[in-house]
């Protein structure tokens, strides 16, 4: 297999060519460069800065999933709500970061993490003269996300782009990554989505649905070839980067956030454990591990709030020593 | 392996019986029940007639899921959107059936099929005065989706219950069936949801994640038992059915479709071609298919108008069959 050299880990291009080559074209991929570029355009036109005297972060939020079958009725996904990556997309807005939302279509947004399942029917109703009015009990909480939203999307601090399956999510990220390479140290990368690790080549997948004639099923999942290192060192070598591990076990996670740390030169690691993870976090850094708790003594908040306040410092400090270094 | 005698077909009893007692525990279960019954019990008060003269579908819709871990990170789900659920419980409400909606979270709700991915971002906005006000754009659905849905539940028209994995969707099956039971011929099911035909068995599943430490990963993937033969003949035996099949490939639907007729005895079997099944299906019963198809000349109809008409007719013969021979 061709590596390049001078990278600090190897990067597995001819798999990752294979994965782009074999997977479906992204839908609708003109219209994604076309959202990104006047994203991009309005927020450095809008400070009357230099491009690279604004911060935007790219969020990841929810989980990939991998189709089983071409014409897709069965496929794998991660479980992940997107709670993460919609509350922390507030805290970094109010940080006045923009923000590219990456999400998985139907998880989290933003301002909605406190709505109920279906917030049309659970939240409004009709009055007498065929009015629609929301429920006195929701009523904060919609116009919180209403208003929120809509500040920040007419804003032009906030895009979202929707993605579905591990094809669409790593051929819209490689899009961003290239629409933000001239942000150099001033980009980030909060990769809070839960990536399939493994997924049926496109080729060898089945064109027609499974049939469950009769028998158990086997099944033989490849390894998803790892992008992060590529996204790292080629896509966005100058970017703040922070990755996410979700393990049930906590041995192996802050084993596995440790090696996640060095292998992949990431500035930032969160290890999260499945069952208390919104409640603390552990911040992996190369000086260090800092435990986030939520605060429970200041009414209704969440772990996000005092984590991307740290995560902000230590962006602050990654540009200030990009500036002194070039 | 026990089999009950006097049944058309070989109904697997063991293994059925090591579905439910290996599956986890239903949570809420008890709620359920009482959901159900009162349900039930205000339906046939409010008609003041005697419980069988009133008629209640269950519809089943969306995807179910199989977990591939028991915390569950990673999970193989069924496509299907819920689309035909929704719209056709609308029809059923409106031809005076009471619905009892079993679908999968997340999936359509009826009278929203209409609406935006995101309705309250999507369809609302707040005033300079700050009010929730509903788009001009959207304001004839989103008045259409509250008002009746409002009306269907409020009415005791309309019960829905949610699931997600494919334990939940059969446990809650089991006390829809139990608690109809009374209805004899007025109850119908109407089986529209993409049931999981593989699953791991709870107990041989990984406690922990997954790891994706190295190399690709083989899966075994038991079939799950055939439930439809137990529903049929021992929890509803006087029920009208309709069960669904969705293929990608024409030669095989038409085939399984009146396979599933004859080995389930089922009354109607309503075969669904993946691309075209929007505009088409085809109804197979015990005496001759019929192709219904949406009427594009009345404008934005939809082939479940056609559909649900015609099943409803079939449904009152059935009725007045069983009285004839009791």
């Amino acid at each position: 297999m061709e590596k390049k050299s001078g990278t600090p880990q190897e990067i597995a291009y001819d798999e990752i060519k294979d994965f782009f080559d074999s997977a479906p074209p992204l839908r609708d991929g003109n219209t994604v460069c076309k959202k990104l570029h006047e994203f991009l355009e309005t927020n450095s036109s809008s400070t009357g800065n230099h491009i690279n005297n604004y911060r935007v972060v790219c969020v990841t939020s929810g989980g990939t999933t991998v189709p089983l079958e071409q014409r897709c009725v069965r496929f794998i996904d991660n479980f992940s709500s997107g709670h993460r990556g919609a509350t922390s997309t507030e805290y970094f807005l109010k940080a006045g970061y923009s923000v590219i939302f990456l999400y998985r279509r139907e998880s989290y947004q933003p301002y909605c993490t406190s709505l109920p399942d279906n917030p049309l029917l659970e939240c409004f109703e009709m009055t007498d003269e065929s009015f629609v009015q929301v429920h006195p009990s929701h009523s904060d909480a919609v116009k919180k996300a209403i208003s929120n939203h809509q500040a920040a999307v007419k804003g032009g601090h906030l895009l979202k782009l929707p993605f579905c399956t591990i094809f669409e999510y790593l051929q819209i990220l490689q899009l961003i990554a290239t629409s933000m390479k001239n942000l150099g140290p001033y980009a980030m990368y909060y990769l809070a989505a839960a990536v399939s690790d493994f997924y049926v080549p496109w080729e060898s997948m089945a064109m027609h649905k499974i049939q469950s004639a009769s028998g158990p099923l086997d099944m033989r999942l490849a390894q998803v070839p790892k992008m992060l290192p590529v996204l790292r060192n080629d896509w966005a070598p100058m970017a703040f980067f922070i990755s996410f591990k979700l393990e049930t076990d906590r041995d192996i996670l802050l084993k596995k956030a440790d090696m996640a740390l060095k292998k992949y030169k990431m500035h930032v690691v969160v290890a999260n454990e499945l069952l208390t993870r919104k409640e603390e976090v552990t911040v992996v850094t190369p000086t260090g591990n800092i435990s986030v708790r939520r605060d429970k003594t200041k009414g209704v908040t969440d772990v996000e709030g005092p984590l991307i306040k740290l995560l902000v410092e230590k962006h602050s400090a990654h540009i200030e020593d990009s500036i002194k270094c070039s």
